[in-house]
């Protein structure tokens, strides 16, 4: 049973506010949980939350979506076809750090004497702002006011404005901006036994190539030395004073300052901004990086910072427009507050997210590795579909680019088709625990269902013919070759040897998930083929052609999933999670002490596999993603057998949990499960925001609200509602793209409001009543109650 | 279906001779086979079959039993409870290499020309001999003589007896004798795929302490960096001729020699002895190794070498008496030489075990890293029991000393009891593999099993109450708490989440072979305990308060035991393997071509884990264990269903199916099994023997004869026989010992005499038969038949 105690940020330090997340005092004991939280990036290029002056930090980081270096893994004990080649996303140079002096006297903020604090991130602005009055040792009082962008519209560029005034005196003032290659020394493979974590490299992977200095701008440039990536970082720098200064630069192979030197007079200040850029490659050499990035330099410091922020603006104004999610709850304002921040990091994980994944903390912080997972498909797609259906067109092509190596992965694990990697960053398994890994061959699967979302909510048809056809018959392929007809003389189609999403359950047979996305796998495919043959003979054609595909092959897919076994009890009326799981002993719950979660931390896997325990969402997962195939006595019969089995071990159960627990009408455990979905990451649910910010959960939130609260269904393409009420909420309000009509849904109390913001018109229900929406009538109004 | 093709060793390179294996040609395609073949070894110190020269070489190998490295295990993605502690044995100081030069010219076997050649491993004698006629460039004939000794009696000396004669002119000649520590540089983990091979460490892990040289005599002693362990090797010689030379001697930290020089005349022998003592220890310094080590010297040198050699024979007589296999085959003398070498290599492997284990490939290669595995207590203890009593408690006492260390593993797994590693040197787990490792729980069974044999046959009372007793109570502690009763309304005790012997098939519920040994094993216990409590009540109450022991306890043991779920398939009519077994897709025999076996090495193990397939014997293994758990339709259906699921994979399979082969009557192909098992070695059945013998084998070998062809069963101590005539065998005659007395088995084709040879009375049965024997009447003779 997911039971959490949530602590939320203590009023006192972060103050409500509905659009920004604010910190009104300087607090070492939420350091590294700030520096996840405060994290800002574009999806492309991340700065975690560290202060300007580099200290105090837990752990710097600076990250440039899959830029990685490689690691052959090594195992205790290895066999044939395990993943071979570790990928490991890098703590790239970091160009963040200004440090200050007044009076050569450093300024750090444990021991400052803060007269006043201020730490914003502005969600509506999209910058981090810190505003602080320092009063130093002997009386001067300082002002030091920061911003910090990474721009959504110039995916290299970031940049910070930095002012510090001296307010009541003058002083001699020494700013010295820095860039730096990191330099942890910490062994790939470090003796550890949390999987969650992520290896660390030598400083000496980062072979130096460039390092240049003309007047205040500095370009480092790396090759990293396995993976052969590239990467050239440059900075400049803008001053704007009445007081007269000089500077210094100096630069070396891994590291360069540019120090600026002034006596401050009384009141006047002194304004660096300091322009970042990064660009980085899989093969271009560092030296025509370095070109892209002056050209680059050139224009965001001729355009300015201010340019730089209005661009910022009207970025982030858009994508409110088409992604907020508004809430009124008596007597809380901090949930606001918390899906925005949410979808404000969702946004900083995927805006400019251009022929890479999703990492599973996006660019917050190294957990996972940099990894891409099914959190993509799964937990992010929905959202992005609905709000910024390019990033999610995007996603699909990245995957369609990683489908030759999902071809030789397929050949290495003697089946025909492809299968996808479980996690990877250049499309090469990277999983070194195959139980728990490749051994979840739903992946296949997960990717197919979010094509399918993609194609009937957006209407895509393309897209689905030139790139989802091709992975559609090589995802079958593989489905069907792993399968086989049971010898039980049922004629039923059997997938054994797999693990579900539930990795407290490993290589069982018909895991129920995998069966039902499977089956639905094929059903798509045989479905999409015949689609396109049938509008584009020659495209399909040519297209069977390529992949040796005959007509006979589809009616093996069309067989197989009509014959597929979905695992169903008929005494418990419920579908076990798989063959064997009803017969486990169920786990000791009662003397399990509340430190022992994650049990993952606390027992051998073998005796985490030896019982009824769940990890996350796994039959539960299925009647949400594909609630259609479900009996509503099925779901509940369901969803009471396996939410007492489910610990809150992974962050992406609560979600989903509660989206069922609407669905069932358990409104107030459908609250419950929401906040421990909504919260994870603000009131550090899991205990680990520190290792970055749970980004599936941020978009299983969104989930539990619109599929969860409001009771979207959109299987098939038809898109329905089915609102709920719950108790503490007044109204919720929120936007979404179909078929690139904007449509508004605000449910109240006792009514819901469906309004045509964009477009001509468009077919939507309520329950099953049918609602037609157009220019004349953009609006309907429904009462609430139930609409089943 | 286990299947090879058997290519004996040619006959004109390796003629026929009953009690020696013979070379008659220098044959480099056998090098690396024959440094396993020709490895001598005492069971604590054990030489490859290299030749004296040191090159040519494939595997250099000295080894101490026991003798190892440890290292940090690094896995790909870890988890808590991993095995933490790599142990490899170490190949050691090297001190068998001779270098001869005549006139300057090295000799070097492969390019000399050689006017005779023929070595012999002397199995009556226990030397490795050999005999070379060299003619030289120059035309001078070479005679080189040696015999290599592991003495058996003196478990810390060998000696090699080198002794050279220019036949036909004199000569210059040199002779270098070399001590040198192994200079192999290669990674402990490294990139590999096939995991029975074991890793290998840098030479730097061998700290030099001590090098010293007095004379003719040399010492090293090194410590070895992480493990700790100290070694000291010395070696001193004796110089027998007539002709007159002189000696000059080097000595380094990790390499030293004896150079001899001189002008040997004509047809006047030069023979030099070579001596050499090794000394090792886990915590003794290396100096006093070293004191130790030139005591050891000071007196077999004073003894000589005939002293050596004769104590030998006297050593290889008794053990020939009490342990050989005397057939007699129509057309095939192979067979008995190859029989015997199969005793030779196990005696090689067990003789002065004191301590430690046996290794799975003894001490003639480095394949599993000399680790110890169940093969011990399953594979080798019935011959053991049956020949050297004496060896068998000293491996049994082994296991006892490594019980708190068990203890200690069933505790990070969470579970009461002991848990016996799986692979082991330290008695720490070393299996980096946990679904074929840890999970194999059943090595529990298989150590009781062991004992429970060894207590019926020797009649070693005190031996169960003074160490066995609180093994099984650990044992049966940890089965107790590991089963549950199942919830499925049928009150059966049931056993999941583990591996059986059938590493294809991996963490299953309700193992049939598992949970029959579990069974036994908790029976055992039970038993054994109410025996201890009558027989002496105070031992009783001290170990029961020892291990905190309430009678409560034996009753919950002897309830799990009495409930203990065996799965069984009545349609078949078999025992399943597991419980899902049956319901797997059998693995595509057909078209798996020749060159895909072992499957381990060219399928993933997601693959082969979800077929029908089976690596070794499991529950055929159970049927020959406990064979009276079975009935005979019972054994006859699951043999019939699973030897054409067999693989040849592992050589731990056709001695068992053999026996059962032969219990079935299916004379064919049990002589067919049993020969693969006989051959494994000698013909390289599994095309590795290259890297160590095939020790379990072997013993199966031995089994396969006694508990095949004689049908010998001895369940509850109850001897009894069941002879077999099978094809082509005309005389079959082995001895046993049974409660200290010496029973010889002979069949011959239709009869079988059993023959009390000492002691005073004996009760055995031929079938159903009870056969009283005893010094009166020591014989008795049975015709054969079906004795049913």
């Amino acid at each position: 049973m997911i039971s959490k105690n949530i602590k939320l940020p203590p009023r006192h330090i972060y103050p409500l506010d509905d659009w920004r997340f604010v910190q009104k005092k300087y607090s070492p004991q939420y350091l590294a949980q700030d520096e996840t939280v405060f994290a800002i990036a574009n999806g492309y290029l991340g700065f975690r939350g560290n202060h300007e002056e580099g200290t105090p930090v837990v752990q710097r980081g600076t990250f440039i979506n899959g830029f990685h270096e490689q690691w052959p893994i090594r195992y205790g004990e290895s066999a044939y076809g395990f993943a071979k080649t570790g990928q490991t996303m890098l703590n790239v140079t970091d160009s963040k750090v200004i440090r200050l002096y007044v009076d050569d006297e450093p300024f750090y903020l444990p021991t400052a004497d803060l007269k006043s604090y201020e730490r914003v991130l502005d969600m509506k602005a999209g910058t981090l702002n810190r505003d602080i009055l320092w009063e130093t040792a002997s009386g001067k009082r300082v002002s030091i006011r920061s911003t910090r962008i990474v721009s959504m519209e110039h995916r290299h560029v970031a940049a910070i404005s930095y002012e510090v005034t001296v307010l009541n005196a003058p002083a001699k003032l020494i700013i010295s901006s820095k860039l730096r290659c990191p330099t942890e020394k910490l062994n790939p493979q470090e003796d550890k036994e949390d999987p969650r974590k992520s290896p660390k490299f030598d400083h000496s992977v980062f072979v130096p190539q460039v390092s240049q200095v003309k007047d205040q701008r500095v370009l480092l440039g790396h090759q990293i030395r396995t993976s052969g990536m590239t990467l050239a970082c440059g900075v400049d720098h803008e001053i704007q004073t009445e007081n007269t200064y000089s500077y210094k630069s100096e630069c070396y192979e891994d590291s360069a300052k540019i120090v600026y030197s002034l006596k401050a007079e009384e009141g006047v200040p002194f304004r660096m901004i300091k322009y970042m850029v990064y660009h980085s490659s899989r093969n271009a050499p560092v030296v025509e990086l370095c070109e892209r990035t002056e050209r680059t330099l050139d224009s965001v410091t001729e355009d300015g910072f201010e340019e730089l922020t209005e661009g910022q603006q009207r970025f982030m104004d858009n994508f409110w427009t088409n992604s907020d999610i508004e809430v009124s709850m008596y007597r809380d304002r901090r949930t606001q507050q918390c899906l925005r921040f949410n979808l404000f990091h969702i946004l900083q994980a995927s805006a400019r997210v251009e022929g890479t994944g999703i990492g599973a903390r996006g660019l917050t912080g190294e957990a996972y590795e940099g990894h891409y997972f099914w959190d993509t498909e799964i937990y992010l797609m929905p959202f992005l579909i609905y709000t910024s259906p390019k990033v999610a067109k995007n996603l699909l092509r990245f995957r369609y680019s990683l489908l030759d190596k999902a071809r030789k992965r397929a050949r290495e694990l003697n089946q025909k088709g492809a299968l996808f990697p479980w996690r990877t960053i250049t499309g090469d398994e990277a999983s070194a625990f195959f139980a728990a890994g490749t051994a979840q061959y739903h992946i296949n699967a997960d990717i197919m269902y979010a094509l399918r979302k993609y194609v009937e909510v957006t209407g895509d048809e393309d897209f689905l013919f030139e790139y989802g056809a091709e992975m559609l018959i090589e995802t079958a392929r593989f489905w069907a070759d792993l399968g086989f007809y049971s010898t039980n003389g049922k004629d039923q189609f059997h997938i054994h040897g797999v693990t579900g999403p539930d990795e407290y359950t490993a290589i069982v047979n018909n895991n129920a998930f995998t069966n039902i996305m499977a089956r639905e796998n094929l059903r798509y495919a045989v479905e999409s083929l015949e689609l396109l043959r049938k509008k584009a003979p020659d495209s399909f054609e040519g297209l069977a052609k390529d992949t040796d595909l005959g007509l006979e092959e589809i009616e093996e897919w069309r067989n197989a999933a009509a014959k597929m076994y979905i695992p169903y009890d008929e005494e418990k009326g419920i579908h076990p999670q798989d063959d064997e799981f009803l017969k486990k002993e169920v786990w000791d719950f009662e003397n399990t002490p509340l430190e022992n979660y994650p049990l993952l931390l606390h027992y051998h896997p073998l005796v985490i596999y030896r019982f009824q325990v769940i990890k996350q969402a796994d039959v539960v997962m299925a009647m949400f993603l594909l609630g259609h195939e479900f009996s509503k006595e099925q779901k509940k019969k369901n969803f009471d057998y396996y939410d007492p089995l489910t610990t809150g071990d992974s962050s992406l159960s609560s979600c989903v949990y509660s989206i069922l627990a609407f669905e069932l009408g358990y409104l107030d455990r459908a609250m419950e499960l929401i906040k421990y979905a909504a919260w994870m990451d603000l009131a550090d649910v899991g205990g680990n925001v520190k290792d970055g910010a749970h980004i599936a959960s941020m978009g299983g939130t969104w989930m539990a609200i619109v599929y969860g609260l409001a009771g979207l269904r959109d299987y098939g393409g038809k898109i329905s509602f089915n609102p709920k009420s719950p108790p503490r909420t007044r109204a919720v309000r929120f936007p979404l793209t179909v078929r690139g009509k904007l449509l508004e849904v605000m449910i109240q109390r006792d009514k819901v409001t469906y309004t045509l913001k964009k477009g001509k018109a468009l077919t939507i229900h309520h329950g099953a009543e049918e609602i037609k929406l157009s220019e004349k009538q953009p609006s309907c109004i429904k009462e609430l109650g139930d609409t089943n």
